[in-house]
C-alpha cells in the first residue's frame, strides 16, 4: 500500500494561526452579540486598501490580458525582468547593496519561499531556529524530516534552539556549538526586536567560519523607522557568501491577498555535496523555481511593480505611518497598565509580558472574553511563555477601542 | 559546511522547456530576421485573450481590495469557499460526481500540486510514470529523491516506465508488479490520447488490489468533444478510494498568466504509516497547503469563480473552439504529408511521427529551420523518440501559416 510521510504526524495539533481560528470560532458560535465586536489583533494581516497605484497597476495588466497583442501566457518562473530589475535597483542598489537582477527570484509569498528553500538543503544539517520564533520555519522541517520527535514542552529532538529573552533583548546570542543553517528574522516576528549591525556583523562571521547559511527573513523590512538599523543582511560584509533573504509586499504593501514576494540568492552563496564538493544554491534553486512553480500571476507582478513607483513608494510610507501610528498607541495601553512592552518601533508587532502568574493562553482567552484577540506568546515557542503579541494591523478606530477595552482590564 | 540536496544533481541538463528556450534563443540570436516570423507550437501556452467574464470579475476583486469595507487580506489557505463550492458544484456535482466542497484545494497552478504533492507520500514508494511524460513528474521525483541517476537514455533508477507507443494507443498496460503510485494524465500531454470508461475501470481495479494511489492529471479535461469519454477519474466507481485528481484554469480559461488550478482529494482516500496503520490523505494535504502556502491570489480567485458563470462558460467553449479548430488543421498538414497523426481530437495537442530516419530532435532543429518551434518527443521521454508535438494553442492565422510551411517541407 502507498506510504505516507510519517514526519507529518510528528507535528502537533494545530499550525498557530488556524488552532486561533478554532478557539475564536468557539468563542462566537457561544457569543454570537460578541462577534459584532471582535476586533482581531491577532494574525499578522493587513486591514487598510490596497495602494491606488498598485491596483491601477493590476487594472492595467488585466486589460493588457484581455487583448491577443499585449496578452501574456506563462511568465518566467523566476519572476518577469520588469520586476526583478524593479527589485534589485530600488530595494537594493540605490541603498548601495549589490544584488543583480538575476538573484531575484519572485514568487507568490515569503511563507511558501521560507518553506520550499528547504527543498534544496540536504539531509544532515543541523538547523537552529530562535524561540520564540515564526512556526512555519519549525514545522516546515518537520514535515520535510529534518528533526526528531516533539517533547512535552514542544521542542523537536534535533532542532537547535536558540532562546531570545528580554535579558538579550530578543537577540539570541552566538551558539557555542557549528549549526548549518540558521533562521533570523528582523524585524523580527513575533518579538519586533530588530538586529543592531554588530549583531549582525557576528552572525556573518559565524556563518563564514562555519560554512554555515543564514535564512534571513526581512518580511518586515518596511517598517523600520530608527536609523542605523540594518534593511538587509547584505548590508554587512560576507554576507552574499552565506545568507538568503526573504522579502515579502504582503506587509509593506498591503499584499496579504493579493499573494507575492521574493527570495534573493546570491550567486557566492554555495553548500557542499555529500562528497564535500562545493556547489552554488543559485543553479538549484533557480531548478527548483522552474520545475516546481509558473511564476506568479502577471497582474499581481505589474501590482508589485508598482510598489516602486513615485506614487507607490508614496502610498507605503503613508500606510506603514498609519500601522506605526496604531503601534504607538497599543504601546502606550500596554505601558500604562503597567506591562512590560517591547517591539512596536521599527515592527508592525506589540511583544507584552502578561501580567503575573497568568500565562500566555490564559491571557489568549482573558483578552477574548472582551472580544479582542491577540497571538499567545507560547504559540511562538517554549521562550514566548508569558508574553503576548498585539498586531498593530488595523484601522485606527479598532486600535483605539482595542486601547479602551484593555485599559479597563484588571487582575 | 552546509550540505545541499544532491539528488538535484542527478537531474538531467534542462527542464525540457527551458531548453527548448535556448535552442530559439540561440537560432534567434544567429537569424535575427527569423525572429520577426517565428511561430512557437512548442510549449501549450495559450494565445488568445482571458475571457471578459473573467476580466470583469478581477478588476471587480481588485475594485473590492480599494475599499477598506471590502479589503480581504489572507485568505483560507484551501481557497476561498466561493471558488471550492463553484469548482465541486460545476466540475464535478452537477456531472453526477460525488465531490464535497472541501475536498478541493485551490492552489496557483497544477504544475505546482502534482510537484508539491510528493511532499506527503513516504519514501520507499514505487512510482510509474507513463513514457513519454510530462517531464514534471519525472524531475520532482528525482528531486525528493525517489530515483537513483539517469541511465544513458535518461530513464532513472528506481521509476517503473509504462510505455505508450502507437500499437496500445498510448495508454499504458497495467503493469505485472505491484507500483504503489502511478501517473496517468487524460487527455494526455504529449500524446493528445485519451483513456476510455474501460482502460480507467481496469486501473482503478488495479489500485484498489493493490493500495496504489493514481495521481490523475485532468488538466486537458476541456478539449474533450467526443462522447463517452471520461472527463474525470471519479466516473469510475471505487476512484474515490485510489485517486487524487489534479486541474487547471490555464488552458480551458486562458489562465497560464493568471495561475490557478486545483487538486482533488477525497476523504476516502488513505495510505499507510511505516507501520502499517491506516492514515488518510485529505488532512495531511490540509496540512501541506496551511502551512507552506498562503492561499492563491484573491482576485484570481474571483477570475476562476467567473469561468463558472454562465457568460464564462460560454466564453471558454468558443477558446476551446477556436484552439480544436487549429488542431483540426493542424492534423490535417500533417496528414496531407503523409505522417502518422494522433491526438488532436480530445486534446490541444498533435503528437505526430517524425519522417523516416529523422529522430525527434532532428526534427525540432528542421522545423525551426522553417521557424516554427515544436516540441520533440523525445524530450517527453525514451518512448517519445521518433515522435514531435504541435501544440494547437495560436492564433488561426498563425496555424494556417504553420501548416503552409509544413505542407511546403520535404525529405
Amino acid at each position: 500500500m502507498a506510504r505516507i510521510n510519517d514526519n507529518y504526524l510528528k507535528l502537533k495539533a494545530g499550525y498557530l494561526f488556524p488552532e486561533i481560528g478554532r478557539r475564536v470560532s468557539a468563542f462566537t458560535d457561544a457569543n454570537p452579540d460578541a462577534a459584532k465586536s471582535l476586533i482581531r489583533c491577532g494574525i499578522g494581516d493587513v486591514t487598510e486598501p490596497l495602494p491606488e497605484a498598485v491596483r491601477e497597476a493590476m487594472h492595467a495588466a488585466i486589460d493588457d490580458l484581455g487583448n491577443r497583442d499585449t496578452f501574456r501566457g506563462y511568465g518566467p518562473e523566476q519572476g518577469y525582468a520588469f520586476l526583478r530589475e524593479a527589485i534589485a535597483e530600488h530595494a537594493y542598489r540605490s541603498k548601495g547593496v549589490d544584488i543583480a537582477d538575476d538573484e531575484i527570484f519572485v514568487s507568490d509569498g515569503s511563507k511558501c519561499d521560507t518553506g520550499n528553500f528547504l527543498d534544496i538543503l540536504g539531509p544532515g544539517n543541523t538547523f537552529a531556529i530562535t524561540d520564540p520564533v515564526y512556526p512555519v520555519y519549525v514545522d516546515t522541517n518537520v514535515m520535510i524530516g529534518n528533526t526528531g520527535i516533539a517533547d512535552e514542552n514542544g521542542a523537536y529532538e534535533g532542532l537547535v534552539y536558540l532562546p531570545c529573552t528580554a535579558e538579550n533583548q530578543f537577540v539570541p546570542a552566538i551558539p557555542e556549538e557549528k549549526v548549518d543553517i540558521v533562521y533570523l528574522c528582523y524585524p523580527n516576528n513575533p518579538t519586533g526586536a530588530t538586529a543592531t549591525r554588530e549583531q549582525l556583523t557576528a552572525w556573518v562571521a559565524y556563518a563564514r567560519k562555519h560554512g554555515s547559511i543564514i535564512l534571513y527573513d526581512a518580511a518586515y523590512e518596511g517598517f523600520i523607522t530608527e536609523d542605523n538599523i540594518p534593511r538587509s543582511i547584505y548590508e554587512i560584509e560576507g554576507a552574499r557568501e552565506c545568507a538568503v533573504e526573504f522579502r515579502s509586499f504582503s506587509k509593506n504593501g498591503g499584499f496579504t491577498g493579493v499573494r507575492c514576494g521574493y527570495t534573493v540568492v546570491p550567486k557566492d552563496l554555495e553548500g557542499t555535496t555529500a562528497d564535500g564538493t562545493k556547489q552554488a544554491l543559485h543553479p538549484l534553486w533557480n531548478r527548483r523555481m522552474s520545475t516546481k512553480f509558473n511564476g506568479a500571476s502577471y497582474p499581481v507582478q505589474r501590482g508589485a511593480e508598482a510598489i516602486f513607483s513615485d506614487a507607490g513608494k508614496a502610498q507605503v510610507s503613508a500606510l506603514i505611518e498609519h500601522y506605526m501610528g496604531n503601534a504607538a498607541l497599543l504601546r502606550e495601553a500596554c505601558q500604562e497598565l503597567g506591562l512590560k512592552v517591547f517591539g512596536g518601533v521599527n515592527a508592525p508587532y506589540i511583544w507584552v509580558g502578561c501580567p503575573d502568574g497568568i500565562d500566555s493562553w490564559s491571557m489568549f482567552d482573558r483578552m477574548l472574553q472582551t472580544n479582542v484577540v491577540i497571538t499567545p506568546g507560547a504559540g511562538f515557542g517554549a521562550a514566548g511563555e508569558g508574553y503576548f503579541r498585539i498586531s498593530a494591523f488595523n484601522s485606527r478606530e479598532n486600535v483605539q477601542e482595542v486601547c479602551t477595552r484593555m485599559k479597563a482590564l484588571s487582575w
